[in-house]
C-alpha cells in the first residue's frame, strides 16, 4: 500500500485531559488519538493538530492530519478508531487528502467560542463547559473593548510567543460578544493564536464586563505590546476550538 | 426560634450518584444535602422530595421541604448550603413555606425532558446529558405514539407501584417530541410516575421512532396493563426533572 494522508475532525470533552499535546506523564488528546489508532492500524503513528488546546479546554471542530499504510476505507477507519477511543473523544469525519497538507500550516482560520454563565448562582450542569460569573456583565462594553482587537496587531501583551523569536503579530478576523438571557458567549476568530492568547483576551473582556477594567483600559494593554500587562486568564473550561477553516475547505459549513 | 419549613428548589448532575433517595452504601443526593445542611445549621435534618430521580437522572428543577430552627433567612441560608455542597448540586431557590407544605404530596405537576442526539456518531461533551441513536428517529411517529398516552390511564404497562397496592393510574398532561436539527427532545408532563414510568414511556418511543413498534404496538402495551410488555428503557442520563408545580405556586415562570 501506498502511504496515505488523513484529515480527522475531532470533538472531545477536555475535562480528563492535560491538553491536546503529548507531555510526558500526562494523559494527553493526542495520546489517547495515537493510541487508538495503532490499535486499529498496528502503526506507530504520529498525529499533528491544527490547535494545541490548553488542559481543559474543548472542541467540536480540532483538526489532525497523521499518515498510515491502512488500507481501511476512511468511513470504517473512522468507525474503527470510534469504537476503540475512550467516550470523551470522538473522530467526527476522516477524509484522505493531498500529501502536502498539514493540519496546522494549512489552516487559515480557528474558531473559538467562550461560554460564560451569568447568573447569581452556579449550575451543576454546565459546571464542565463554562465559566461561571456572578456579577452582572455588561455585553455592550465587553463588546466594544474586543472590537479594538479585531484587524492584524502585535498581540504580545496577550500571550507568549509558539517559539524563541516567533513573531507575537496575530489576525484578528472577528470578536463578537452574543449574550442570550443569562449566556453571555464570546467568540473570536483568529489566524492564528499566541501561547493562552484566547484565554487572556477573554480574561480581560469579563474584567470590562464587571467593571473592573475599562475600553481605554485594554487599549493600552494592546498598545503597551508588555505581557505583564493583561494578568487575567480566563478558567481553560468554558473554551472550546469551534472549527478551523483551511485555504479549499470549508468544514462544518 | 419556632420551627420553620423551607422549600428548596435543587439543580443537579445525576451522574455521580445514585439517585436522589438514600440508600444504604451509596452516593444519594438526600444525603449529600442533608450533610450540607446539617454543616450549616447543626441540625440532623431529613428533607423530602418531590420525585425520586433514578440513578444518573439530572435536576434543575427538583424541589424539596424540609423543617429547621436555624434564625438565617432563606437567602443566607441557601448562599450557605450553596458554599459547603459538591460542586454537582446547587441550591437555586429557597423560601418559607406554610407549615403543611409537603414537596411530594402537594406536587400537581412534574415536567421532565428527554434529549436524544440523533446523529451517526457520539457526541463526548454530550455524553452525560443526553442519549445517543444512531438511526435515524421518525419524530413524527414518535409523537403520534405519545398522544396516546396524553390522558388519565392505568400505566400498569410502563411502570411498578409506588407501594404495595397502590394505584396504577396516572394523569399525562402533556406529551410532545420536538425535533431541533439533530437533537430530539421528548418532554412529558403529568400529575405523578410509576416507578420507571418515563423511562419506560421514552423507550417505547424511540423503538417506535427506529421502526422496531408502531403506534397500534403502543397501543396495545397500554390496553393490555401487563408490566412485562413494555421491555424498552431508555437509559438515565439523557433524563432531567425540568419542573414541579404546586397548586398555588407557579415555579420558574
Amino acid at each position: 500500500m501506498p502511504v496515505r494522508r488523513l484529515r480527522l475532525t475531532l470533538e472531545y470533552d477536555g475535562s480528563g485531559y492535560h491538553g491536546f499535546q503529548h507531555q510526558n506523564g500526562q494523559r494527553s488528546v493526542q495520546d489517547a488519538l495515537e493510541r487508538a489508532i495503532r490499535r486499529v492500524t498496528g502503526e506507530d503513528c504520529r498525529v499533528v493538530a491544527a490547535g494545541r488546546t490548553d488542559a481543559g479546554v474543548h472542541a467540536v471542530g480540532q483538526v489532525v492530519h497523521l499518515d498510515t499504510m491502512t488500507g481501511l476505507d476512511t468511513e470504517t477507519f473512522r468507525r474503527a478508531v470510534n469504537a476503540v477511543l475512550a467516550e470523551d473523544i470522538a473522530v467526527r469525519e476522516a477524509a484522505e487528502v493531498e500529501a502536502g497538507f498539514h493540519a496546522r500550516y494549512w489552516a487559515r482560520r480557528r474558531e473559538y467560542h467562550y461560554r460564560i454563565l451569568n447568573t447569581a448562582i452556579r449550575s451543576p450542569l454546565s459546571r464542565f463547559t463554562s465559566a461561571h460569573v456572578a456579577k452582572r456583565l455588561d455585553e455592550t462594553a465587553m463588546a466594544e473593548a474586543g472590537s479594538l482587537l479585531v484587524g492584524e496587531h502585535d498581540f504580545a501583551s496577550f500571550g507568549g510567543k509558539m517559539w524563541p523569536g516567533g513573531s507575537t503579530i496575530r489576525s484578528v478576523k472577528r470578536l463578537s460578544v452574543v449574550r442570550q438571557g443569562d449566556w453571555v458567549t464570546v467568540e473570536i476568530v483568529a489566524n492564528a493564536y499566541l501561547s493562552r492568547m484566547v484565554r487572556t483576551i477573554i480574561g480581560c473582556l469579563i474584567a470590562v464586563g464587571q467593571g473592573d477594567l475599562d475600553v481605554a483600559g485594554v487599549e493600552s494593554i494592546l498598545r503597551g505590546k508588555d505581557r505583564g500587562l493583561a494578568r487575567w486568564l480566563a478558567p481553560a473550561h468554558g473554551l472550546c476550538l469551534m472549527r478551523v477553516d483551511y485555504a479549499d475547505t470549508q468544514l462544518f459549513s
